[in-house]
């Protein structure tokens, strides 16, 4: 597959290019990864440097069919950045948005800032932090992982409540689609239609390529507190978590580890469920708000020995509390998974959404479907649960297994657990993923879990806006015909 | 046009029923009513008690080639309810939902209920109440809007900030399409995809036909406090709002009157710019909330002699003050159109959300053209504005206009008006429409707003969904051949 002269400055075949953009970052592409195995690595890796390459590339490979999948930090964890394809299509062509990573505008007043897609969580925090802002999203694969994959994959951020996702922090987006430039408007708000940016996050690639947005930024935080309470009971825990989020204080971390949980992070050995609640603020101290958390925490039987944390400026927090142990835990743990894999332990973690009236038989069912089939595909295993955002109308639970592996039958092993993990989350009442994404991996309960005619419609739009079929095939839809 | 005998029984072609039918409650709406101009009246009602029974009208109708407007309370002020079809069309029929009423379900621990998208303002607060919760969503035209009509419309609620459109108080939707039921799977938050939710909040009728919604209730609050604010100058009155929106309070209301919008209302008559700042909360008091608020006011000139005024449980607010002067003009407004509009006074409203930075920039130039249009077409003119609702990055300011009409003239010089006024909205930065939904009028604007290929995704949608093209034709898109 030959790109033509004119775009081939910044298209590369290079043998280490095509392998490093091959997987994303979920156990299966790491075991992939480290038997040599790279049979789905991409012809082609184009580096454009402008939308205008971003065009040509894609008019390009709308005439010649060859599939181009959006790359941006690569730690997709559902197969988003792996191109199946059948002989319909000439080839694939991985997009790295990489070239395009630089905070273009701020604007003061509107506490808004607009950022190439890609770049990284540390580059564009690096540039809002000279005008004194920040995003405050940190999903756990900050440090890699960019801005356009936070927007086509709706990721999961920083604020357990209220501004969960990244759809939240979007002004306006722009992309780049087979049929040309889409691009809204910034506004704080509007009645006007469907919401142009809400029919794109999420998209996952297969109506174009995110190049830019103008994302909702705000000054670094100069007042923090956080409380690390104890629980006996996880039933109680989680009636506090409730209470937390159905208060009208929004904190802007309320994660419950239950004790397995809590335990393998390092946060609490003694059996006890662990809640850590913090409040931040640009603009106010946090005392009242706190005390309202912990009131509610102690009406559930919650303890909290430590007391309130509170901090002023840029003092940080002490990794000793149970709060500092769980920031360091949360940031290795994707070091973690490389590493115990290579131990030839399976090692991975999924995560949904329910009501909580649904909450408690979808934990139970959960836990006891991947228990069993832990046990009957690797002869034992062990999972915990934690909370990563909670709303007034239920929480988003976070679940992390491990399972010996047998030599050679990983990757099986892992797609047996996956498979019963994913059945439990849907009859259950689940999302097939809060903030994960759906890619390929996810696409078969993603089917399960939409409106029948949404579907249609989803694949009504990717024919108009992607009339070649070659954004990202296999991905939400099928790929056209 | 005749309906098919197995339809009849919910089918009417009668006068008064099609009279009622007819139009929506802007200006041109009132002053074709009073000039007995029902010359766009639909062919025939359908009165439906089921979802069945709404699939087989839209079968029928998509056989038939008959256009349907769904008709939820008939208060839309841009067109949304009246059909304008060309000979393609066998005929108009408007699909009133009034016999779908009832809330069905509440489920307590996720304070959610499900309701019937034909039921009222009043009647669904009447029955949440029964479970001690209400939804809180008061749009203006509360009293007979409904809920299919606020999902349909993306309604601007109660709130001020946070939870300003009925989008963020949606758990799921069901609808009735041609293509058959669309049913949203009842989540607090996902990533899985494009939220299939947000594809079918605001798009007004296109689609097919909200029948039913989970909606996010709460308890009714317990804790309220108001305070009245006045300033002598308008730009700071603005920022003191700017402050407040991006100070994590997240104030109830943050509604400011520019010095004329608060006289019309009779809140101050004194020439003084009002904001009126409220918080309320089913959980706890809220003294430092109010506090830290009245201060941010004070930092930029405002004055509140008469302090906050704190309300425990049921206890109701004095018409006497400025918010309770406030309230009652609110819900007068629509009842004083039309009786201004009766006495030869053209009286509109329109509203828009900009980002901080434009803010200054649009509203100079908003009432600049409005004033000169007015003074051309009508001779003088009087135009106010306020906030209805305010964002971290910027305001959604509303516009009321009165000016002398000319007898028999008026609808164009409303027209002409409009018209200017949008044509500066549009040029500002602004959206052509914050809560008060697209429709037929605002249509020629929408599509300057949009990004160029979501008409054509928002096209393909609708012919996916609804291929005999008979959803509303002529709202949002250009109906199929």
């Amino acid at each position: 597959l030959k790109p033509p002269g004119s775009l081939a400055h910044s298209i590369s075949d290079g043998h280490e290019t095509r392998v490093r953009h091959t997987y994303g970052r979920n156990y299966r592409d790491v075991m992939r990864g480290f038997r040599g195995d790279f049979a789905a690595a991409p012809d082609l890796v184009a580096s454009p440097a402008s939308d205008a390459e971003i065009s040509d590339v894609l008019d390009w490979a709308s005439r010649a069919k060859v599939a181009v999948v959006p790359f941006g930090g690569g730690t997709s964890v559902v197969g988003g950045i792996e191109a199946e394809v059948d002989d319909r299509y000439q080839g694939v062509l991985s997009l790295d948005l990489g070239r395009l990573d630089r905070v273009i505008e701020v604007e003061r007043s509107s506490l808004s800032a607009r950022i190439q897609a890609g770049a990284t969580g540390p580059m564009l925090e690096t540039q809002l932090a000279e005008h004194g802002f920040t995003l405050r999203h940190f999903p756990q694969s900050f440090e890699f992982s960019t801005l356009g994959g936070w927007l086509a994959t709706r990721a999961g951020g920083h604020f357990a409540t209220v501004y969960t996702h990244i759809d939240d922090l979007t002004q306006s987006i722009r992309a780049i689609t087979p049929r040309g430039p889409w691009e809204s408007r910034r506004l704080p708000g509007s009645g006007a239609g469907p919401s142009p940016d809400r029919w794109m996050l999420g998209s996952e690639g297969i109506f174009g390529v995110i190049t830019e947005a103008w994302m909702r930024v705000r000054p670094r935080p100069q007042f923090r507190v956080t409380a690390t309470a104890h629980f006996a009971n996880f039933e109680r825990a989680v009636q506090s978590v409730r209470a937390l989020s159905q208060s009208g204080l929004y904190p802007s971390n309320c994660r419950l580890l239950d004790k397995r949980e809590a335990a393998l992070n390092g946060v609490a050995m003694d059996g006890t469920h662990v809640l850590i609640v913090a409040f931040e603020s640009a603009d106010h101290p946090l005392q009242p708000w706190m005390e309202r958390a912990l009131e509610l925490v102690a009406d559930h039987g919650g303890v909290c020995p430590k007391g309130p944390r509170y901090r002023e400026r840029g003092e940080r927090g002490d990794a000793e509390d149970g709060a500092g142990a769980w920031r360091d835990a949360f940031i290795d743990a994707p070091y973690l998974l490389n590493v115990m894999a290579s131990m030839g332990v399976i090692v991975d973690t999924f995560e949904t959404a329910c009501t909580w009236d649904r909450f408690e038989e979808l934990h139970r069912g959960v836990i006891a479907a991947v228990r069993d089939v832990m046990k009957e595909t690797c002869g034992a295993g062990f999972i915990s649960c934690r909370f990563t955002h909670v709303y007034p109308d239920g929480p988003a639970p976070y679940f992390t297994f491990v399972a010996p592996g047998r030599f050679g039958a990983e990757i099986d092993q892992w797609m047996t657990i996956k498979k019963a993990a994913s059945d439990a989350v849907i009859a259950h009442g689940g999302t097939i993923t809060h903030h994960h994404a759906v890619g390929r991996v996810h696409r078969p309960w993603y089917e399960r879990q939409r409106p029948g005619p949404f579907g249609d419609a989803l694949q009504a739009v990717k024919r108009a806006l992607d009339p070649g079929g070659v954004m990202n095939p296999g991905v939400l839809v099928d790929p056209d015909a």
